[in-house]
């Protein structure tokens, strides 16, 4: 992690020059998940990630709460399904998963930590465990079953380049954002379950789409979005997974609405610090009025 | 007024309840103004503000810098074309019509402040002048010319509810957005001059219009933009005015890329609290995790 408060201060007005950033493929697994069913959901998660890193991918995505499903009947239900991270069966899995392919994988699951729970995501890479994120804002319901966040907008160093991670409903406040590309992320992994949103219109594009789109053109990052599709307990998603580069536009995606898809995408990290240069006076990042922004 | 500080404060999780919320028409002027030509600029002005008026609109926008045009040759270029606020030229001439009108007006302006110049924006009303805003972030080789804005983020309180301004470059920062929704306001009327970004492809919409739309969607409030048409010294512009309502979704445009227009909205600022209030868990502004942000 490089997000201690003196890294924050010294990446302030860009990225940290000894941080590696390279080229690699990145896959964002689109699936349905069904709640109540983690080992079935464990098998499904282990086929994509077999089958994305045949497809030459180095780090691959995951939806929100991809190991317990979205929508739960009670306390007692999430309960039965959420488990410790690193220490749990899912994260686990996944860590070895991890080792055995020498990727990166980034998962939501639903975490336990004694009788509290989070809509968690982990990242763990060819080295095992690297570290987790806790979703910082809960969307409606999430908010009877979960507490949230309280580890912050950590960043994590990899072989790769440093790496953010947000959660579904963190996308709609900019500073999640903001605040990862200050503290160092040249990348963004967005597990999330994607609802529809009022003036949501099959027809056109969903809102998140453009607002991942934004967050990727204004702070001149990558953004990686895996999303999950169909509909539980009467609770529909959106699939529409996408992979945004630091210009803003799609590098991948979006996926279609309702089928099970692996997206992929040759990001270049290096790219970031170029991107955010955008003439000899303006800077994405150091153009910033803090001084203003109270 | 409302951005004292206790006003920041007060307003921290929504709207000032004391507050008008209108219903009203607002009117984006797309049109191409001529630089070192101020009357003819302020005659075009003139003419498309009593077209809208026409039309019904009791709230107009009109473009960045739209008395002077926007690429100097020179400083000296510059302040022949630059004038005091509220007491130059085009401030009296544009007071003047919305007195006459019985409108507010939002227009981009050269000012000149003493020996020093700012990219800055006026709004007037029946009532005569109301305040300034001077541009925060200067893009490119406007850095040569003006000096940068100093007056913050002001918000102000008019007959149909609260209203910032933001000019052109200051949307590439959601800060800007979040403060002034944080400030109370429920429109932001944005003077521009959009110019093309690398990645810019006619063939899609440009860049601009999607940061727009995720600022009005993420922060629950209108955006109005009026750009100008044109290729000036070799510089294109985008046109593509558009007014986003609080759910991020166009109510009027995006306009043309290279005509004279005039895009009309019927906006409903009383929906702005309502739009954030997503459900019983939820709301846009009171979800802010500023604990976190740093």
């Amino acid at each position: 992690m490089i997000s201690a408060p003196g890294a924050f201060l010294r990446l302030e007005t860009g990225l940290p020059h000894e941080a590696a950033l390279e080229s690699v493929t990145l896959a964002c697994i689109q699936f349905e998940p069904v709640v109540g069913e983690p080992a079935a959901n464990l098998a499904a998660m282990e086929r994509l990630i077999r089958q994305a890193r045949a497809d030459g991918a180095s780090i691959v995505v995951l939806p929100e709460l991809a190991d317990s499903g979205y929508v739960f009947e009670s306390s007692e239900e999430l309960a039965r399904l959420a488990d410790t991270i690193p220490g749990g069966c899912s994260a686990a899995f996944l860590c070895g998963l991890a080792r055995e392919l020498a990727i990166i994988i980034v998962s939501g699951l639903a975490e336990r930590d004694g009788e509290t729970f989070y809509n968690a995501a982990m990242i763990c890479g060819p080295e095992g465990y690297i570290g987790k994120y806790r979703k910082l804002h809960l969307w409606n319901q999430e908010n009877r079953f979960f507490r949230p966040g309280d580890l912050g907008l950590p960043v994590f160093e990899t072989a790769f380049g440093p790496i953010g991670i947000a959660v579904c409903y963190d996308g709609w406040f900019p500073e999640t954002f903001r605040q990862l590309a200050l503290r160092g992320a040249a990348l963004v992994c967005v597990p999330t379950n994607w609802v529809p949103f009022p003036e949501n219109d099959p027809q056109r594009e969903p809102m998140a789409n453009v607002l991942h789109k934004a967050a990727a053109h204004s702070n001149g990052i990558y953004i990686a979005c895996a999303d999950r599709i169909g509909t539980e307990r009467g609770q529909p998603f959106l699939g529409s997974s996408l992979i945004v580069g630091p210009s803003g536009w799609p590098v991948a995606g979006p996926a279609s609405a309702d089928r099970e898809e692996i997206i992929l995408a040759r990001l270049d990290l290096s790219q970031v610090r170029a991107v955010r240069r955008l003439n000899d006076f303006n800077d994405l990042i150091g153009d910033r009025r803090s001084d203003v922004y109270g």
